[in-house]
């Protein structure tokens, strides 16, 4: 393998551009080769931008056929994670994959099994561990300037639902899963211990496109951790205001707050009060966080080393999201089994 | 009845001496004339802060006996409380009750038939609602300013657990009503539904003498309203940074946040960077609203009006507080029975 | 002297009606038994208010010859002061007088000299020394936190200019000395250094009627302290958002901020951002400095001590706004001689 | 001319390797070929980071006669930069020029007729006209948001001072010119007037090297606009809490503040009170706007526009400096020839 990995993107939708933009323009150590989507808006806003340097793809099996690859991102809607894994590993690519990983544990766990049968890397996204902000979190509480650890506490907002079509259950893997698997991954790793226990309420309270697909808008989630601490979660598709995503932990000593509101830092201030920003969407949050995460990506690939985020780990994450998510319909506490 | 009301005070703990200041220096309209506590250090210390302008009797019966009041405030034991009202109403005496009103449906409603028998006024603590935050939130909600309000999220998290003595769930009711029980009023009248379902996970997780008494010292609680809306709350007795109580409610188009964790409104900045203090309980937070309260509790004696926090509002809490005690054990989420 | 004194206020304007509030409900050791105003608008609400609780004279002539007084607060027009500081010294009470003491050095010292010659106490307004914020500033300040203070930067502003006839600088004493006083007194103490120097540039940037009465309703001032430390503020009628009062005090290892903007810890969020209240005044902002003032006069009069803000402290930061003031209309730095 | 810009960076100090960095790695449509500095380490340093991408010259005369080059980025010392700059235009290369353009109003001339008869284009750093915020300020101001701005407030504050060979002011400029640039400029480009007269104050009060070269290391500064605004900034090298730069643009009918102090969305909370991090310097504080800054270059180099920033406007924030810097000497407000 050259020191400049030859990449692809398979998926060219929001988050697939900001993959492709990082390769090709930020991330060291890589080359953006081509993109694969069958949607011809994106393939014209994909030649637009990125104009002749890389190739378009209709679909994943000609790039594979085509391309010469060391690596991938994928970047498709989270039902054909496990297909396009299992076809990048049987190609011998390296695959960053983003989270969830897949709707089930069964599929979670054939493509892991393919990428060790491959002998290829797979990492997962989970953009968070490469903010600034989680970080200085993590090292404050393992530094135990908060003592144990005793309650997780967080909300993950999102302004708007996205179209039913994506927010269609069978296509997200519901709310929780979808919109509040960083925050519930973020749990075990801030915490250092497994949730064991999930309690959830939802429903479809602000769209009714939204409860008509199968699924709620907004979910509150107690859980509880193996080593007793516990947790609680408010998942959101409707914080009109922008991106609210905050994280709290609590310790026997004292507690840190990872939150960050507005975009700008500028407060108007009239008759009418003292007015600011926030922040609209989770590409700007963490616009630094994802060039970081595709370069831990590269280097792992290059030096050979184990990714920071692996599929055993979004795995665990899925089964708490699926165990969350039976408890809005059973109304029953339910154990993680993972 | 003269325009100045005789007041006497039951119990000269921490809480009933704010209430004796501020009966004797800051509510108008009445005169604080009496105090009863059967605890000698604190005979002491009423008589060191009051002089002889005040009489100490040693319990409530003598009280009743001798002093010619025409209201009292309870701030007793909660356990205690059913059967103080029952004996000041006998004595025809309005009645200010701190919260909770008692730790049992059943001595709720002894309570309230009891001051309904005499035709006496029932008023209960809630000092939030007389906040100017709280009452500024609870009027924008109001006005339409956050659309439909869909999910409240609040904190309620005092420095450090009372002596075990105290925290005996059969003296306190327990960590949920205890000390959740502010918000769990709050969650009702600003969410304008009742809650109808609860779920919590709670433990001993920092102080063992907490568990030793048969109480958790933090809890985490999911609910529902009847209107469908969403809750989640975390009460906790360890938020060793300060008194931490903070509410946010998110409506279908906007949110609304009270928080209020510093004391002054000085910054200290070092290389260590910059440092505020915490409000350390709530005493300090709420001292405007004490007074309003009782304020309150006064005018509607003198003008014979309705109290604006009834025994029926606390008695609803108090279903609220007891359903997510048992869930604690039971761990199955519980109707909430009024 | 009975262990309450009888006490006036002289003057019913908005910040007399606030000190006679003080006195009649909340100080103790004092008792409010008269108000002189010569304004039937003024006698109407302080009727209103107090009913036949106290007494209500014309004039300062007619009170002193009437009521049996110990003290009074006098908060006249400025101008005034120096003649009723001198009538009631005459008459043997103790004064507390709003800030600043006169216009000129020279009514300054004929109204210390008076009430010198009387033995009767002089302590003059400065509500913000009262404040929990700049004591606990001064407290780290004096505590070596932030090293050697080296800088005092401020801002004062206020939502509104008062009426030209108040403004004008012949009632006001000018912007600089009736709405800068208060920081420049807080310069002195947080910095414990006088004043030496001053330079300001003004101007009658928002209002026309400010400037058509011969005063600016916006100034920058820089200073130098004897010690050699800097010192810049910006005093501001039009500061349109609120009662802007911030302080910073930079020293040769750290920083204190002293701020307060908002009213209520409420944070309204909607499409449009996150918007919050501001202080609009300063009774707001310090009701409970306002208070404590008073507590500390009348505690100094009934134990004979020195009073925390005497009429030399008052003197000298008169001698800076002179010198300031003097410097907006000759364009040169000038030095303060006190 | 090709697509590609190829280019160098004259000078590898600290703010030199932020603009290589950003050439190399970020900025589109161009690509560094080169560096020059006499310094050993930072040849090493240069080594280190870019390996053999590129070449690295002792000097700009080497550099000149070796390299093919289409523009440079000068980073040397100011006083350095007018035969900098003229020798890059007898070259034929565009240029841009760290702030401030030069030490005196006579280098500036000559480097802007060097690159007019040249036909070559200059652009001078002015890093936070390419910060959202500033940029959202300027925008918000704009469209009348706060009426007509009347007073510029403004601190700047470095953690430390340069070491003393670089704050001589020889080298640097003095205080105000060096570190009161930016805000000098802003002050200038937000209140949409040109400073008229200016009046400083400062003193070496921290650190004796610093009076030892000659200069000072802390300054007020009171200005006056030609419309008659007001402004006041403080310039200081020692904040030791941080990079300290915060503006307040008041208005006649509100106010914009831009101010960003923390660096993480960190908050530890502990029984010390709550505490976070403050930025430490302007390269993490306007590390996306120093790339944007140079991607403005390119893009006007490549598309034969207007440069953003040009001679001339820097020219116009050095009269103000050289005239302020007088006033810490003389004692008499400047006014600002330009």
């Amino acid at each position: 393998m050259s020191t400049q990995l030859n990449m692809a993107v398979v998926g060219a939708g929001r988050i697939g551009m900001v993959h492709a933009r990082n390769l090709a323009h930020r991330v060291r150590g890589c080359r953006l080769v081509a993109v694969s989507t069958g949607n011809p808006q994106r393939v014209a806003a994909a030649r637009a931008e990125f104009g002749d340097d890389i190739a378009i793809y209709p679909d994943l099996a000609t790039l594979l056929a085509d391309a010469h690859l060391d690596a991938v991102v994928i970047a498709s809607s989270t039902a054909a994670h496990r297909a396009n894994i299992e076809a990048c590993a049987a190609a011998g690519l390296h695959i960053f994959c983003e989270k969830p990983l897949a709707l089930s544990l069964e599929d979670c766990d054939a493509a892991i099994a393919a990428t060790a049968a491959a002998g290829v890397k797979l990492m997962v996204g989970h953009v968070r561990q490469f903010d600034a902000g989680y970080r200085a979190a993590k090292q404050r509480i393992t530094a135990g300037e908060i003592g144990a650890p005793i309650v997780f506490r967080a909300i993950a907002g999102d302004q708007d639902p996205p179209p039913p079509e994506f927010a269609d259950p069978n296509v997200s893997g519901g709310l929780i899963l979808d919109a509040g698997y960083h925050d519930l991954y973020l749990a075990r790793w801030l915490m250092d211990s497994e949730i064991v226990r999930v309690y959830a309420e939802g429903g479809a309270l602000v769209d009714p496109a939204i409860g008509a697909v199968g699924d709620v808008d907004n979910a509150v989630i107690d859980f509880r951790f193996a080593n007793g601490a516990l947790g609680t979660l408010l998942v959101s598709r409707t914080t009109r205001y922008g991106h609210d995503v905050r994280v709290e932990i609590i310790g026997s000593e004292g507690a840190v707050h990872v939150g960050h509101l507005r975009r700008t830092p500028i407060n108007l201030l009239t008759r009418d009060g003292l007015c600011h920003d926030v922040i609209p969407d989770s590409s700007v949050r963490y616009a630094a966080a994802f060039e970081a995460q595709l370069q831990a990506f590269v280097d792992c690939v290059l030096h050979d080393t184990e990714p920071p985020v692996t599929g055993a780990d979004s795995r665990a994450v899925v089964a708490i999201g699926v165990a969350a998510t039976q408890t809005l319909h059973n109304r029953r506490p339910q154990p993680v089994v993972s």
